[in-house]
């Protein structure tokens, strides 16, 4: 194996990959990234054995050949070179791979590539053909907008994925942790007008919303094939397996209505929130919101420390109500909205309280309410 | 206890004093910050009874009092507060501050001032007529140039201090672990003419860059009485216990001359150490040096896992020397240095090896070589 490639898209490529790889495991080459020549491209591969990204980096090939470099070294040094030319050079008796770059040069010892695990079995073109076709843009939206209310992922059951089904012309997702649920529906172009329904383990969502952050490719090819899902563009795929099961009802929960509602503005919300959570218990983070006329008033207190309080305006009227909420949740919430203004709707304060930004129906975070 | 304050004042007197704070003591109120009123202004106490800090912040003080606070979390709260006047106000009955600013108000339990200890026995005033009056500049400067390679503070012996030397006209400041040593000569005008030679804990000495870079003031008072040396300027007051015994001698360690040296850019060192460093033994971080006509290589292996080298320009004439360092220690003399190039002047690969920059004599660095 010997390859000439550019510093910085050498150094995007491992970028891509190298946070998944397992430090400290007990299979070592997981620790590594597989570096296999193509045609006039380099192609890079790490796993954690749920999730495998591949990426490409193009590249003047002279000899063919693939070798597992440790992924934390070899992106230490990538990043340290200087703006130059990269050698890549192979010695396929001893296993060492000769970097070169300007004055510097480096001998790192690989793991052979047979050791490293086949992440894909299946054709990838042929698989491409039964893919759905849509927009980065949109789906990355939807993800942000769900993914923090997710179960946590150490429990791997069914609510640690996000619940994604896309139809001709809409993106749906959905997440809940049993304590709140977000819901999107995005318009989106289906350009292959294949429907599908599957649940996406959040670590993988987050690990797409990485990747595509560090990659412009617009446009994702989904493809749900034996229990896996693959998530494919120009510059990468990304492989992980499906969470198995029924998503739990959902629909049941949400709200037709609610009896009142307040609209606040999202700035005054934000900082008051952040300011009254100082004196918030930190095993409760219990904080309680006092709706009266024209009128919101946060309230929090730990015992033996001391409390707080802050009013904001409010778009309110009625009589006053008080309901209590983990103050994390809103800030989740708060931190995902675009618009000036935020709709509350609740119905008693022993039921899901509805947060939505203004002016928009097609986002929805349900909140439960903690006793008071 | 009540004043009322502005916001960004305050945070500069809590950030300044915060810090030092004991968090999960034995002792509580170490964690706490004592607050006092005196004229126009609330003085704030911090001390982990190593060292001491006080401070000023002007004040409109409208009832005398004193009481401590917990430091976090005023931290954190005060940092969260909208840029307005920030009342406090004492209830003596319960010991429970009231702080109100904008929309916001909180409460908070302090603990008595009088569990408070003494940070200083002595009138400062009378202290300070027997103080050593210098410019700020030139003695930070001195401390960042040296306190780096002072041994570990937790050892609490002699060279985990910085010796400092005043005279008439010069600083003098070393600190060594006995593997470096690194010594500055700074002029100054000292406007008391007393000298003065104290061994200052490097705790202390970071502690005082760290406010130092808080505060604007170009001038300080440095008054050593009982054990102790006191940092005075017109915002800040830090008390420090000094280190007892005999500092060891250093001046014959330092080379008079060397029989040859060599010049480097200082960036192409820096940028070939950092690269080279990747591949170093975690352990031993040893980096072989080869000077040769005209050029200098860089080193470094850890067996089983790789090898890097580089070859940098070098002033250097002479038979191939080859000599090996802790690359740590270059590395953190050459943050120090300001100018374009460096020298480095060497006897023999078993003896210290002398760094310094290009056209200064004043500062210096030994190294220790390391066994090749």
């Amino acid at each position: 194996m010997i390859f000439t490639t550019d510093k910085e898209s050498l150094l995007n490529a491992i970028k891509t990959v190298e946070k998944i790889t397992v430090q400290r495991g007990i299979q070592p080459v997981l620790a590594n990234i597989l570096f296999e020549t193509g045609k006039n491209e380099i192609k890079l591969t790490a796993t954690d054995l749920d999730i495998s990204i591949i990426t490409f980096t193009s590249a003047a090939v002279s000899e063919e050949g693939k070798i597992t470099l440790p992924a934390k070294k070899i992106f230490e040094i990538v990043s340290k070179l200087p703006d130059k030319p990269v050698n890549f050079s192979l010695n396929n008796d001893t296993g060492v791979v000769t970097i070169k770059c300007g004055n510097s040069k480096f001998e790192i010892k690989g793991i052979a590539a047979e050791e490293f695990p086949k992440v894909i079995e299946e054709d990838l073109e042929e698989l491409e053909k039964e893919g759905t076709n849509i927009d980065v843009k949109p789906f990355v939206k939807s993800i942000k907008y769900t993914v923090y209310s997710a179960a946590d992922y150490a429990n791997r059951n069914i609510i640690s994925g996000v619940l994604c089904k896309i139809n001709d012309d809409v993106i749906e997702m959905v997440a809940t942790d049993g304590n709140r649920l977000t819901r999107i529906a995005e318009k989106i172009k289906n350009k292959t007008e294949k429907e599908s329904k599957v649940v996406i383990p959040s670590k993988t969502m987050n690990e797409f919303l990485r990747i595509s952050s560090i990659s412009g490719d617009e446009n994702l090819t989904l493809i749900a094939a034996n229990k896996k899902l693959i998530f494919k563009t120009k510059d990468y795929v990304l492989i992980s397996r499906l969470l198995e099961g029924e998503y739990p009802p959902y629909q049941p929960l949400i709200p037709k209505n609610t009896e009142s509602a307040a609209k606040v503005k999202k700035e005054d919300f934000a900082n008051a929130i952040e300011r009254v959570a100082c004196m918030t218990n930190d095993k409760t983070k219990v904080i309680k919101l006092i709706f009266s006329d024209g009128k919101l008033m946060l309230k929090a207190e730990t015992p033996d420390s001391g409390s707080s309080e802050e009013v904001i305006e409010a778009d309110y009227k009625g009589e006053e109500f008080i309901i209590a909420f983990n103050y994390k949740f809103i800030s989740d919430f708060i931190r995902t909205v675009e618009s000036e203004t935020i709709i509350i709707g609740f119905n008693t304060n022993q039921s899901a309280a509805v947060y939505r930004p203004d002016n928009d129906d097609d986002y929805i975070c349900l909140i439960m309410p903690l006793k008071i």
